[in-house]
């Protein structure tokens, strides 16, 4: 008889998330708990507390590059404890059932297409917008295997270098990293505005949604952030268009929050930049699963790959 | 019994190529003949000169973007009167056998997988590089079904106005109009350089080859002129690599000629730039097909999808 559920595991960098789902893409429970170093520790204790003989399969989205075919991560720029681990091989060999590797963003994409955003699009890619800017690929109802690392695409040539290796990163410009450094930069210079009585002294704790907050209270520099950010993301959807012409762009992460000044001006520029014919065509909307995403798809791949 | 041949044609800006290819790829009889205002007609004579009872369908390769599902030509910046053109269907009420439509840079990405340097590959991307920069891309044996406008990727957020509506394509940057355009302004502009006496006073009948060819005599100018176009390029490469992971990137096109410099800078940009894991596995390799690639893939196509 086929079993019951999957354990869908988000490996980002700050937080480990796990959920037992069932084969309809029903979140049954989740935990969520903070990485730290004994983050192999962490994992196998929260798959044990959700583990049963109903459980098929165990999938994990990782933030980084990984080998879906060796099992590894191979490179995870907020995680490097995890770089050093046998991962797919130790939890295997724990919990005896089949166990799968997946990029975190990539993973998402999946989940938005078995029960998200995605089930009406026959091919779309998504975005994740958070701290870094993360992507996955959609063709014909099948998720390429891809690093699909859209957030590490130079849009300027001679820009800053990223951690990467690359210079003028999508990343550096649009996600809620570069929106806090470009908030915290011009404050220390004395940039007035209403992020300095939010920051309530430290600017240094700002986050993405306090410079959302202080837009919507009619801050104008809150606001330049936001709309400049946006605009750049437009550059990347317009390289995404002309490149993979997507029915649709499906956006999620902490940002998608700020929808009416960062989106809203990606789209705007999007369509002064992509060709027109391909433009018409794409369907840009919010994810449906947000945080949700990554441990529904990474459930959802072992369901679809066992 | 299975009809032997297939009609590839290859219906670029300046010319008409149109050839006669059999069921293992081989290239039986073909002409090429520029193209006019004429060129529905031009077409249906060529193809009249190849067609038999032994003819089992006509492939169509256009530089511009196509939909291969209308069988139309949506835009084709170098050829406007065939976006008027009910082209699918003219050709097939005239020759009465299956007629197909594809982007010219990815009929040739399918006749490089099947006969040419892809035949090894299971993913790879193929850059055409001439006037212009295209793309096709190839993933586990299966040509995308996607524009693959990689030419109309912006690699300089506020670069120059293309005539596509982005703004500091990769075209602008890295193609063989590109490099002339640099020439030339220096050229007007007083700088000294062998390409002058190769113009034989007219500079602005300078061709890409000629560039090269100064290059090669030693011409310091001419020489800087590549390598700044190379590493361009490889900011092209190492998004595709960041994106795509592909096994190859495969390169065709006039300007492949000028590889020892053109495109060994674009290599280490890339090798400079991309994620050093996907950059280990990737193959940079030149087009066995060259410029038979687009007729190649084109009736290729035939015999794949009839």
């Amino acid at each position: 008889m086929q079993k019951k559920y999957a354990v869908g595991i988000d490996l980002g960098g700050t937080n480990l998330r796990v959920a037992l789902v069932s084969r309809d893409g029903e979140i049954i429970k989740k935990i969520k708990v903070a990485t730290t170093e004994e983050v192999l520790n962490s994992l196998s204790d929260a798959v044990d507390s959700f583990f049963s003989d109903e459980v098929a399969g165990i999938g994990i989205g990782v933030a980084g590059l990984i080998s879906r075919e060796e099992g590894k991560v191979l490179t995870s720029p907020n995680l490097h404890v995890i770089e050093k681990i046998d991962l797919v091989n130790e939890i295997k060999e724990k919990f005896r059932v089949p166990v799968l590797i997946e990029n975190d963003a990539n993973a998402a994409a999946f989940g938005e297409m078995w029960v998200g955003s995605g089930r009406k699009f026959s091919s779309f890619v998504l975005f994740t917008l958070g701290t870094g800017i993360g992507g996955g690929i959609i063709y014909r109802r099948k998720l390429l295997n891809i690093p699909a690392e859209i957030g590490h695409m130079s849009i300027n040539a001679d820009g800053e270098k990223c951690p990467c290796g690359n210079s003028g990163c999508l990343e550096s410009y649009a996600s809620g990293r570069a929106i806090l450094s470009g908030a915290v930069s011009s404050l220390e210079k004395g940039r007035e505005s209403l992020l300095k009585e939010y920051s309530a002294g430290n600017i240094y704790k700002l986050t993405a949604e306090d410079v959302y907050k202080a837009a919507l209270d009619g801050d104008t520099f809150a606001r330049e952030l936001l709309k400049n950010a946006g605009r750049y993301l437009g550059i990347g959807f317009a390289n995404v268009i002309n490149i993979m012409s997507p029915e649709a762009i499906v956006l999620s992460g902490g940002l998608v929050g700020a929808w009416d000044i960062y989106v809203q001006e990606a789209i705007r520029e999007a369509s002064r930049r992509a060709f027109r014919e391909l433009y018409d065509k794409v369907k840009i909307v919010p994810s449906v699963l947000m945080d949700d995403a990554g441990i529904t798809g990474s459930a959802g791949l072992i369901f679809h790959s066992t």
